[in-house]
């Protein structure tokens, strides 16, 4: 047990001793290095909290012009400055940045993805994919929301895939010009946050063409709209109603060869020079490609982070409801029971409860990485760490954004009837999130992308992948690395080696609480299944079955092993969080919490391990027994758990369902 | 193989034919008994589909007012009185009616739950609990539109458990009247469908006080408005914007000592005679209750419809978006793969599709029993048969909805950020059956029902138990009865007896596409884990712990067990039904679904069959192959098989997904 040391003269029968949480120490952990940041967008939620009451009876018009105006004056106050370098007058600190925006997760979600079209899309390409001269001339003014502007990527008939995207940016050295054309209706850009109201300035992702030659996409600036008057040559449609996110002027665009000048070409990367030719500093167009994309990884690590926090609301409302409702009998008549005292309601809610504190560890430790990476100066410089992050932040981005849609629904459930009324925050928790597993790359492709890295161990010379669909990729394929890499006779063998004393039957053996043979089973099935994906691929290319269809039949097995290797990578950043704590009540209660995450997700997946032959049936059921236990343990610290999420009263709302605020409810 | 007697000559090593579909034949068999009325429906629906692209933009209160009218116009045209008996002006045809309103779940859902609460539950309760005096006063006003109503069970401070809810109807012998109160807010009814706007006579459950005593639940009418204006001792509070059915205008009502004639209350089971005096034709309290409680069933099987009805909009919408939209490389240069063509889209959607066509089957067999019991002269006369299909109904109506909601959001995510728009049907797919898991009983609470009666097998000596909670139950516990039944060794051989040749390891050696087999497996599941509920109840209870302790950790093995026996009954009418269709391409097709339901259902639960030692490690990896080979089996048929649902497509609408209509798209 890994809490002994705490509780030394226990009798050996009672078991672990009681845990004791103090949510601001809890706190501190889940606020992580940025928690004076966190608190100042806490403060301004608090502030700013009418809007989650109003937001139902407002029309969509209205709605968006008070988002609009949130979104300006949260750059005017200066907080979008954070991310950026102190150069263009930023903070330079783009972990605080990342924490912030999470932390905005705790209020209206419009509010905080049109921030994110503004000063993470839009601002952040005009940062990553321009240069001193578009700087100077646009970015003091995005940060502080006064110019406002789109990330015009994404066409209606190429989402996921846009290298293949068609829209023209063909230079024209007559006039020294570039000029912008939608070929046709299935180019339009489509479901572009800020078209449809706002946005004066888009970055367009574009074929760039020069002298008859295509260079591949490239973005180019390209003004849209001046004094609220859509510019000539642009056309623009609102997308209209939507599921939610509906403060947010989502819109499609139309380009009728519009002229720029050829400075608007965003030309870190690649520049049409003086002579009107093409230069690029990376000679490979498909390199050149994703290292642009890749320079834009922040907002994949921002969406995961927003999803994470409505997550968190979800969460602290059914937890807080759980422990004020009473229903049916409790045994003494005439007193009914809690919620949350029940065995299936506790089963519903605290493995969620136990995820989300595991995943908040790595949702620190990707914003870790991404503030290491973008601090340097050097941008290309260690592209392994840069393609070790890509990934990292894909398969990140898909697990937070899937748990948050499942997370908000069962809370959603689990309040009943009274969740499904607006006031309690549900309808806006529900609907804001549902498109998170979609935009800023769909989860099933993000994980394609995960499987990609980790089946090519991130080596340079598969750089020319197309990063997405892989199809390209199964013919050249060197998996053979992985096979041998896999073999399960050397799996077994360092499996073995990590954990405490080396021992054979490790798996049979090894305490279900140790935190080593956890990581081990999640580990043994990350690379089992990762192996199995590569020896698939290969046979199938072997027998000469078309690299399209070998990769279309193969395509669960690799998501699959994706998804487990984002789950192993999760339980790693929590146990290492765990670990570098002293020995502490604290420690205690994140230890119980790391045990339930481990073991509810071996136990979801223990058809796997029997399968495999690393549970045995009687094991496979001690672990059921054991997440029960575990249950039980961390009820009585429920509401410490959801308190030290840190989220204002006024932001969570939902006042029918949670009562009275959190120092009275909790225990 | 179920298909060998259509392909008889066909090599060995060449697998099954390919699959015929015809979406006419196969609709046949969906649309079952009823399907002239469901064409009715289909053409009204098709009459009226402009509320489905209108009601995005439309605000609350004019989308109230145009539900409204739907739902008197549908009543005035004569559709809602299929449902009642002929000397009240209906057309006596239960069946007829479920099959209607599931039809008309293709539909807006406002006005599908506006309708139900009007016809079903209001004009239900007028129906099933009052007396001739109720039905000639008001039936026919009800059935044509002209008499709005309300059903007022619900209060906010007991939802699921109604038999202790605390408004007061207490009869007053020296005006002869019956006083409404509501003690507290507590007890104010909540989430009343009705009652926010257009409902002008209510369907009151109280406790009934007669000279001082309490008779327990009762309902009584109490008129709350005339000409639009709340009456007096009413008051009336809209509960605001919902997550979704946003033209339903549901409302809080509060009695200050409301009177009403005392022949107001509905007197099917228990009166307040001319002396004052209170009878029952049922002396037992609970009995009484549940009785009156158990002619409701009908809001239940209607729930469960129309969430199927929801789930096949979407899985159409989805698939022929699958069929329609290419993402990625197909391995020919410049050409792009079919969404379906993929191995995780079809992973995806099409065990969501054999599992619609699987509850499509246990959705017609619930509403044969429905009709079967209501059509008899004796409501009370067969109690056992009522029972069974009181569970059903239960089990049924939760597996249905969660359905629902699970593949209206599996759909969504399938169509990508072009699902997400309110064009295209999700947004209100999603968000008005959300509370599809919640109304006409919580899902979880209802599978508490269904494995109470599991435990009692329906015995009447266990009728006074509380309905919902168990929790009385356990202490009087007969389980020894279950455990008994389901002893392993007896179970073995029973199971072993069902299936062809009786022979043993039928577990392990029976061909994994027999249905015998997966019925077999599905039923030991559902009797083991009854079992195992059962022994954990009785030691509970055996070592002196408190029984609402025992109850509450045993709960999620309770509820567990209950699913098991659903998903065992869902299985069982689909292989039912398919065996009675004479051999032919359509049930060719019907038993692939079939098998694919069983396995991929086997799949999921497969860690449970390892560690019960009914599944090898090597058969369950083959079951996984061989949901593989079926989904690429019933792949080139899905646009016939959700072109076979026979969805009016203006009702489908989200044109900008599905493309032209059917024919031009299946294959």
């Amino acid at each position: 047990m890994a809490t002994t040391e705490t509780a030394p003269r226990r009798p050996l029968d009672a078991g672990p001793p009681p845990l004791v949480a103090d949510p601001a120490a809890l706190r501190a952990v889940l606020d992580g290095p940025h928690a004076a940041v966190r608190d100042e967008v806490r403060d301004r939620l608090a502030d700013q909290s009418a809007i989650l009451d109003e937001s139902a009876d407002l029309t969509r018009a209205e709605l968006r012009e008070r988002v609009r105006d949130l979104v300006v004056e949260f750059g005017a106050q200066g907080h979008a400055a954070l991310g950026f370098p102190p150069e263009v007058g930023g903070g330079g600190d783009i972990g605080a940045s990342v924490a912030a925006f999470e932390t905005l997760g705790y209020g209206d979600l419009s509010v905080l993805v049109k921030s994110g079209v503004q000063f993470g899309l839009f601002g952040g390409a005009v940062l990553q994919l321009g240069t001193r001269r578009h700087h100077d001339a646009y970015l003091a003014d995005i940060v502080a929301g006064r110019l406002l502007g789109c990330f015009a990527m994404t066409e209606t008939g190429h989402g996921s895939n846009v290298q293949e995207l068609r829209t023209v940016a063909r230079y024209d050295a007559g006039t020294d010009e570039i000029v912008v054309t939608t070929p046709d209706d299935s180019a339009r850009k489509d479901y572009i946050g800020g078209a449809a109201r706002d946005g004066e300035l888009a970055v367009v992702f574009a074929q760039l063409e020069v002298a008859g030659e295509r260079h591949g996409v490239h973005a180019v600036l390209v003004p849209i709209r001046a004094d609220g008057e859509v510019l000539p040559g642009v056309r623009v449609e609102d997308c209209g109603a939507k599921i939610g996110l509906e403060g947010v002027d989502n819109g499609r665009l139309w380009f009728d060869d519009v002229r720029v000048p050829r400075g608007n070409l965003l030309d870190r990367f690649a520049e049409i020079g003086d002579d009107g030719a093409y230069r690029s500093s990376i000679d490979n167009p498909d390199r050149r490609f994703f290292t642009m994309l890749g320079t834009l990884v922040q907002g994949r690590v921002s969406v995961g982070g927003a999803g994470l926090s409505a997550s968190k609301v979800a969460l602290e409302i059914a937890v807080r409801y759980g422990l004020r409702r009473r229903q049916f009998e409790a045994g003494t008549p005439g007193e009914e029971t809690l919620l949350l005292d029940y065995g299936m309601h506790q089963r519903r809610l605290l493995p969620l409860l136990a995820r989300t504190y595991a995943l908040s560890c790595a949702q620190q430790e990707v914003t870790r990485q991404l503030h290491e990476v973008f601090s340097q100066d050097t941008p290309d410089a260690d592209e392994r760490a840069r393609r070790s992050l890509e990934s990292r932040a894909a398969g990140t981005k898909a697990v937070l954004t899937w748990h948050a849609s499942e997370t908000i629904q069962e809370c959603r459930e689990a309040c009943g009837g009274a969740g499904y009324l607006s006031a309690n925050r549900f309808a806006a928790l529900k609907a804001d999130t549902d498109v998170f597993t979609t935009f800023e790359g769909d989860n099933h492709v993000l994980l394609q992308l995960v499987a990609k890295g980790l089946l090519t161990d991130y080596s340079s010379e598969f750089e020319d992948l197309d990063q997405f669909g892989m199809v390209r990729f199964v013919t050249g394929l060197a998996v053979e690395t992985v096979i041998e890499r896999t073999a399960a006779h050397q799996l077994f063998e360092r499996i073995r080696d990590v954990l405490p004393g080396g021992r054979d039957g490790w798996d049979q053996e090894a305490g279900l609480l140790d935190p080593d043979y956890q990581l081990a089973m999640l580990r043994f099935r990350e690379e089992h299944q990762l192996a199995g994906a590569a020896r698939r691929l290969k046979a199938g290319v072997d027998a000469g079955t078309p690299s399209g269809q070998v990769f279309r039949e193969v395509q669960d097995h690799v998501i699959t092993a994706a998804r487990s290797h984002v789950e192993r990578l999760v339980l790693e950043s929590f146990v290492a969080r765990v670990r570098a704590l002293p020995a502490s009540p604290t420690r205690d209660v994140l230890t119980a919490l790391s045990d339930l995450y481990a073991l509810s997700t071996i136990e979801a997946d223990r058809g796997w391990f029997l399968e495999h032959g690393r549970l045995s049936a009687p094991r496979s059921k001690a672990i059921t027994r054991e997440v029960s236990a575990l249950l039980r343990r961390v009820r009585p610290v429920a509401g410490e758990l959801v308190a030290a999420f840190g989220i204002p009263p006024e932001a969570l709302g939902a006042h029918d369902l949670v009562g009275p605020p959190p120092a009275d409810i909790s225990g």
